[in-house]
């Protein structure tokens, strides 16, 4: 063997070492743990599927990103969100399936975007969707702000505000306004008031040929703000005349109402106006969480209602409203800005370090700790204690037990805290205790 | 929307339904628990690797069977075992772990098998792994028994067997012998024996050119039997003389003992002289791990000594031992033989049902019960209650608590345990206790 081929990673995936594995693995088991307290079912389904599945809806960008390849006469694709397999599924098991059916999911995902900084290729999303049959409560909307919360609140990167809006409000607007054909380009315009300014806004509303009256109306919609109570009151005095955007106030202000019930604390979430997510997909509630003190971050976690899961596969309808985390860029935010410190994490608590040949005692003292729940390794090679002492050290293992003549002949154990430096020789239930706490 | 696609998943990728996949993840949560009890680190490796690096080794079926393709100008592939991503892991971060480095791996893994029953395109795996510099300590072979029953032992499938051999005793004989041309059709020909019996075995033997002295050797070490100390005897009564071979007899004799101070009761292991594993790739010790009850299953859990992780990447040096779990297809094994049944796993263990209009005390409830940790559902459609009592059965929820103007009025909750159907009307902090027991 003398030609070596070199072990490279590719550009666009994260890789990452141990104890930023543990600190990555211990935000998802938060995200799942959270998904599962809220009664979400599991879900994996495959990361291959046929292309004609998978693009069934697709277009445009997505389907110039997509992973897609031949294997035998397959046309095969790999996933780009959890979305549309979870949409296949419902589908495809629609009778097996009870329904309100609540599904979590946290998988990899694939776009050949361009490789740059904090953009990957391969990422995990968690997702959460509530689905029903004909018609879906409300009461689901309002839940999914309580998740964000109990999620964000247990991951402890500060503060941070869910917003919420409702895009029948948007939609209304602009069905009043008669500029339905101008939405993308208005809410294009209205999202960059903070760079370029309320009179650009105008400026380049008027560019796009909106009459000054009904710039009025865009001006005074998007300048609305105030309490929860406030901005519902101003919503209604704008007087629309229409239907949809009355709905969106109407289902907004329940939403909202129902957000403090699940006792989500008001500075927690907000009503953003702005707000719309993707164009075309979401149909009612929209949500964004921004991090208070990073909200150049963008939105954590987002998500929002829609009309019909499924349309591809089924005629049945079926309407959901869900949230999604996309845990692999948000984890390479966290640590980039250093608002998370990855280092002090371990999966051994305990490490038995042996002064004697025989290893027979650290085996024993090993095994009770682990039928005691307790992560242990033992460090097997005769290596210099001081060498020994290092690894616990960079792997941050708190507790060494040290196993040496005396504490074979006493029948005890020198157990050393190693961020205190406290060492003691007690007997190995004592020990337990101590390691437990 | 008329023209529908078909919403199917690809044979050979298994998709569960909620309550199968609530069993999966329970065992691949233990797997996970104990791997880490032992202190075993998480790694997460990508499941797409250039070709150049996934095909460094490999050759023959693994080529034919890859899911390789092109992005772009790249050549990529989907890792087909977790092995040689480890390899690439530990040769490209060599100065970054810490040796000697123990890491789990549960993800993926991709082989594009002919499909039929049981066989799967995709798969998980559950390996681990201790990888040292140089040279890795002869406990560490010792410890993997250990893992493997404290596995088994939880999963409780019954009674289990692991079976440990060591590969230097087979390539000694055959050295012995002057048969190491013949070693693969050797192998081969006695592991048949339990089918077509010792005569056939002799016949073959002869057919294949070995003299009848050397086939006395073979015949009657494939016959040693007895327990560890008797077979170990009985090996060493052969008189082989090849230092490779006294080697492997030490080295598992020193195994063996290790085992039992490993704490690995007598009945769950043993010394099997003819399972050999791959056949190039372990140089030491090998496992398998059988059910005793359904021996036809094949190994459960195998896995061996090898010389060098990462050859084809480094000229480090990196010997390592490590056992593996191919957990869809045991799973998919288990289900069909019934030996593990699924459809009494929730996730759920609340299901709250109001019998009013006003959610407003099943939301103040609902959030009680998650912040005590309960998984909880709120059943938020006003579909007539025995509905609602359906989905809970359906759903295998153990708890539904009703939510109706009397609960309200005496701030009560109605706890029916869905098992006994026993009712009672309690606060909601005697409710927490009941179930969280």
């Amino acid at each position: 063997m003398s030609e070596k081929v070199l072990p490279k990673t590719l550009p666009g995936f994260m890789e990452l070492l141990p104890n930023e594995q543990i600190k990555f693995n211990e935000m998802m088991d938060k995200i799942r743990k959270a998904y599962e307290r809220f009664g979400f079912l599991p879900l994996d389904t495959p990361i291959i599927e046929s292309s004609e599945v998978l693009l069934a809806k697709a277009g445009g960008e997505t389907e110039k990103q997509i992973y897609r390849f031949n294997k035998g006469e397959n046309d095969l694709a790999l996933r780009f969100d959890l979305t549309v397999p979870l949409s296949k599924y419902v589908a495809k098991n629609y009778n097996e399936i009870s329904f309100p059916f609540r599904r979590y999911q946290i998988g990899k995902v694939y776009r050949g975007e361009k490789a740059q900084k904090g953009r990957y290729r391969e990422f995990y999303q968690c997702d959460i969707d509530v689905i029903d049959k004909d018609e879906l409560s409300l009461l689901n909307d309002a839940e999914m702000p309580s998740i964000i919360y109990s999620i964000f609140k247990e991951l402890g990167f500060g503060d941070f505000t869910i917003s919420i809006n409702n895009r029948k409000i948007l939609n209304g607007l602009f069905e009043a306004l008669d500029q339905k054909e101008n939405s993308v380009d208005i809410l294009r315009i209205i999202d960059k008031i903070d760079k370029i300014g309320k009179e650009n806004v105008e400026k380049e509303l008027s560019e796009l040929g909106v009459s000054q009256e009904k710039i009025d109306v865009i001006m005074n919609f998007i300048s609305i703000t105030g309490s929860i109570e406030e901005t519902i009151k101003q919503l209604r005095d704008l007087k629309i005349e229409c239907e949809l955007f009355q709905t969106g106030v109407n289902e907004l202000e329940e939403v909202a109402k129902n957000i403090a019930t699940f006792g989500v604390p008001r500075e927690n979430y907000k009503i953003d106006l702005t707000i719309a997510r993707g164009l075309d997909y979401y149909t009612g509630t929209v949500y964004e969480t921004f991090l208070n003190e990073y909200r150049n971050l963008g939105s954590v976690c987002s998500g929002g209602r829609y009309e019909n899961l499924a349309e591809y596969y089924t005629d049945k309808k079926l309407p959901g409203v869900g949230i999604s985390i996309g845990l692999t860029r948000l984890f390479f935010q966290l640590t980039d800005k250093k608002i998370i410190e990855v280092g002090n994490n371990s999966i051994a608590k305990v490490l038995i370090i042996s002064m004697v040949d025989n290893f027979e005692k650290s085996i024993e003292v090993a095994t009770q700790l682990r039928n005691s729940g307790i992560n242990t390794q033992i460090y097997t090679n005769n290596d210099k204690i001081k060498k020994q002492f290092q690894y616990a050290n960079r792997l941050n293992i708190p507790y060494v037990i040290v196993i040496g003549e005396d504490e074979i002949r006493d029948n005890k154990v020198s157990l050393k805290n190693m961020e205190t430096g406290e060492q003691q020789t007690i007997t190995i239930e004592e020990a337990i205790k101590i390691i437990e706490k």
